[in-house]
């Protein structure tokens, strides 16, 4: 994520210790992709020192930062140093050759043109086998062993201020939801709590469980910085995506476009952040005011009237500004420079348990949520062709591209492959990703309309609805 | 609104004192209702005996309520008593005979079937002149007089646990929107501040101010109970809908639906509730939990691992039963019987300052939000036709009344009529009011397809888009 985090590198405090223990394999039914999210050969890195302030150079601390990429782009060393090339910017997708992805899922992704030593982005695509935890009543099965079920699983994460939460979320996070999936098998009928609704909270409560985890392990190991986490969960005829930051995800369906998340931001979340900022003033520290105001105050206009709006208004009106006005907006600035404190432009994601403001010890964490908002969609209701996708991008996509575009894309590309030919979701993914990096020309990355393309990283899933090898 | 607070008229408090000041007439140009909102012979009633408990009969303090109806309904002393009549239920619109509401507005409106002794919905109708804090500049102006504006306003407003907080609001809403308005003048265009943002910030301060207006006036004045507060501004080509409670607006353009409100529950608002008593544990006074669960927990389920919900999620998931569990859930019930502490069935809408959990001395009000969501319809993107029309209702209609029949009955009326007819908004009106409350049937009253009417107060604003006499 291209300058999300203002400073925050040089406010991460870690210790040192032991290496992080490898958890053990995810048990994986009928798993393509059953390799070890961890290939053998990513390197890790060391501890890095205790944060001391703004004066810490950031590249120091960066350059210990850990590297990997998803282990089904099966890169060699030599593939893992392209991947990781700022300058050619090649793009990276699962080779031809090797065991497809679980519903012919294609994937691309490209590193960012500069601006973090690796590739922030992390993903994982699984299939996950979760046991019950008592004899399953009532509860119709997948295709699966013995008591339990199996999900499709698919998940984006964004990292900043280092690669450690994302790296972390993408190995770790579909096995908090397998644990809390276990739960399905206590459910019987009842009142409102449907089995949907059972499902959405199992995932709910596993982003807090991964929040927690890396809260807890910060220390002890190198969770670095924080990320945005983009998952969908595949299970018993429905799609569950959750979005907790400001990735995207949307359904190209017979040329339609369904939103399936939206974006959390300063902007978008204004209301909840000033709200607490109002409820709990002692968490801005002094130095922030719940208000926002359209431009910062100077002291001489101490006594005049000036536009605001508070936590319980989506309109403007006048106040007269007092001392507490002069103090910085908790949320402040327009578009992709909206900053939470003057320092993070997301509000929600795993991570960021560190995170300070800048040149200060306030603690941002507490204005941040973990909890993602989750979308249903009803596979069965629905009877869907080769060409309906759900595609899930970063930010590094829907910057430069718009939903729109993308269902020009997938139109374009899908048509260009016979229907049963399973390549096409990833030549789709690619075309995708080359479409927002652009092309190097007139010193930057250009699009054909020679607008500058995205300088972030990218990352692309299309998943296809009706497709060949999908669930059907 | 029907059984909206259980309990509730018990625990009003209020002091003695001399009856409230009449405030001075509103500044009114052009206004078709210029008439002052209280008739002179409506009843003021006595201040209320102070409270003291849940051992108060509610018909003793009912009996002691303010009583009065729209101004524009020009009622006779006769037709004031016909008007409280629950046995005959007769429905009432304006004369005929005398002056149109603007716009040619259609109203009608119903008393209840005998839940409370008085009709307890409001409603107000003006035409509201704003002159200019200083000179304007910038600003296009309505037809008007020197340096102001003038502002088209409807507003239901639906009490609950007694009618004084819905006859104020009623009587002096628009009022405060003229003030905040006249801030408009002081605008110049900056950044994101719009003027229709501008506008939507003078309505939502205008709810604040209201509200804090019955806060300080409830100890001398008679301001028995809350109200929900649903407000249609028309100004400078966009019509502004703001709502604060469970009332409803849609508008019916070529037969479409277009929502223009949501109801604010316990239910849709359980979230923001618990996030409340999450942050604010002292709030609940050790009575209440925070958490949802599916039923009431029994102290033997101690340590048995239980479904709920917080105000982090939308779905549902385990957890194991500790003591503060078996407390009553701060938001329990579905549907119409959803509550907010054992006790009101709405979230927002303005007074209640004085609502106590039942048998309990805990303020209910901190939980009350009396600010509206706003929603703006540009009425010059649309070259609107007589048939469009902008309904409102309070809940008495949308419990009997869907969107589409409502849209049926839109249909049904105006084609009997002449387009220019301005009649035919009040037979809309009417109709719309005559089919939620029904006919008296086997001991009910009963619709056509013998379900139950509503036995609530039922009260309906047709406002015409594009008829006879609005703005253009």
């Amino acid at each position: 994520m291209l300058s999300r985090v203002r400073s925050a590198v040089a406010h991460l405090v870690s210790s040192g210790g032991a290496p992080p223990p490898r958890p053990k394999s995810p048990d994986l039914s009928n798993a393509p992709s059953a390799q070890p999210a961890v290939p053998p050969e990513a390197p890790r890195s060391p501890p890095a020192r205790a944060g001391s302030g703004s004066s810490a150079p950031a590249k120091t601390v960066e350059a210990r930062a850990s590297f990997s990429r998803p282990t089904f782009l099966q890169l060699s060393p030599g593939g893992l140093r392209r991947a990781d090339d700022h300058a050619g910017r090649a793009v990276q997708s699962p080779p031809d050759t090797g065991r497809r992805l679980p519903w012919s899922t294609g994937y691309a992704e490209v590193i960012n043109a500069g601006k973090s030593r690796h590739n922030e982005d992390q993903a994982c695509c699984e299939v996950v086998y979760v046991e019950g935890r008592r004899s399953v009543s009532g509860v119709p099965r997948e295709p699966s062993r013995g008591q339990g079920l199996c999900f499709y699983y698919w998940g984006l994460f964004d990292g900043h201020a280092g690669g450690g939460a994302a790296e972390m979320a993408s190995r770790l996070l579909h096995r908090h939801i397998r644990e809390q999936l276990k739960d399905l098998s206590c459910w019987s009928s009842q009142k409102e709590v449907t089995h949907e609704s059972l499902v959405v909270g199992a995932i709910e409560n596993a982003f807090q469980f991964m929040d927690e985890q890396m809260a807890r392990e910060r220390h002890g190991h190198q969770v670095e910085g924080g990320c945005c986490a983009l998952v969908v969960v595949y299970l018993l005829g429905k799609v569950y995506v959750a979005n907790a930051g400001d990735s995207r995800a949307i359904i190209v369906r017979n040329g339609e476009i369904i939103p399936m998340s939206r974006e959390f931001t300063p902007e978008t979340e204004r209301q909840r952040l000033q709200l607490l900022g109002f409820l709990k003033p002692e968490l801005l520290g002094g130095e922030f005011t719940h208000l926002e105001f359209p431009r910062r105050i100077q002291p001489k206009e101490l006594g005049q009237r000036m536009l605001y709006r508070d936590q319980n208004m989506t309109g403007w009106a006048y106040k007269k500004i007092e001392l507490e006005d002069l103090r910085f907006p908790l949320v402040c600035g327009e578009g992709k420079k909206a900053r939470v404190m003057a320092t993070i432009g997301v509000t929600r994601g795993l991570g960021d348990h560190n995170l300070k403001v800048c040149s200060s010890t306030l603690p941002i964490k507490p204005f941040l949520s973990c909890f993602p908002e989750v979308r249903v969609y009803d596979l069965t209701q629905y009877e869907h062709c080769p060409d309906d996708v759900l595609v899930l991008g970063t930010d590094g996509l829907w910057d430069v591209t718009s939903d729109c575009e993308v269902a020009a894309t997938v139109d374009r590309v899908l048509s260009a492959y016979e229907p049963n030919d399973p390549s096409r979701y990833t030549a789709l993914a690619q075309a995708l990703v080359l479409g927002a990096r652009g092309t190097p020309r007139d010193r930057g990355w250009r699009l054909p309309n020679n607008k500058l393309g995205s300088g972030d990283d990218i990352s692309v899933f299309v998943i296809p609805l009706g497709g060949p090898g999908s669930y059907s």
